[in-house]
């Protein structure tokens, strides 16, 4: 792991003065580790009969797109408003400052069937909490949050189901 | 292709009043319509070296990804401005009404590596001029533009390299 570690860049002051920013585009351009990433990740769930991975826009459709195409899985995008075009089911959700909403279309998951929620980065949780709300009011059983890179320092886990979160990389 | 065309859902009148918007997020969310589109596409390039795809934010990022992985190839991201968190350039383009901005990482794509750029869709094609602009001032090599969708009586086409373009779906 120390080896795909490595390959990610800190930015330091992103995208606020004091914030050290983990640039995964260095990851991802490396073929080899790109994968390796995808391999390793999904290696967790192979059997696992998940129905859909469920991407969160923009760098969560990144990981998740790879993982349903790896897992034989369709992919459910979870998109900033006013981006889906059908109905959609909404959730807004706080922030260190202020809101965010986010929405998924009504019809992406049916009652009963195995998601895996998927994101490039587990900073305080507060994104994929609400994306966890959302799936399992529409009835998603939750294999799992799975995620490239975890800051272990904002413990987001608490906030995500008990047992049910995995990240490839800490820091 | 019929099978896979009858997928993607009709949503009339989004984002505005007289358009009809072909939402492929239900062809997404099935799996095996999902694995098919992407191995479809992906077989093109099978023995073509691919070292990057790049992928245009956000729905890029789906078919994007997903083809690098099976291709062995890494993912570049083109993303909107302030998004990147490294050094960028960035391209303005002219839209319908208004323009509109891109960034690339400036060692995202080194001269002579082969590019295959990803889309959900040629429209117009104007977005794709822009990142076919960025990635041969960057020296890349550009093996073929590629799309879930094209709309072909916007004849996008023609303003992407001749012979450089595929589409797996056309309407």
């Amino acid at each position: 792991m120390d080896e795909l570690k490595s390959i990610i860049r800190d930015i330091p002051d992103f995208p606020k003065k004091g914030i050290i920013f983990k640039d995964i585009t260095t990851l991802l351009a490396d073929a080899k580790s790109y994968q390796r990433m995808i391999d390793l990740i999904s290696h967790r769930y192979v059997g696992q009969h998940i129905d859909k991975v469920v991407g969160v826009e923009a760098r969560g459709f990144i990981i998740g797109s790879a993982l349903a195409y790896k897992l034989g899985a369709g992919v459910v995008l979870v998109r900033k408003p006013g981006k889906l075009p059908s109905e959609t089911f909404s959730k807004t959700y706080d922030l260190e400052y202020g809101t965010d909403t986010l929405e998924i279309h009504t019809d992406a998951i049916k009652p009963g069937e195995k998601i895996l929620i998927a994101d490039d980065l587990l900073a305080t949780g507060g994104t994929t909490a609400a994306v966890v709300d959302m799936v399992q009011k529409m009835g998603g059983e939750i294999v799992e949050c799975c995620f490239m890179v975890e800051l272990e320092f904002l413990d987001g886990k608490k906030r995500l189901p008990e047992g049910k979160v995995f990240s490839l990389l800490q820091f």
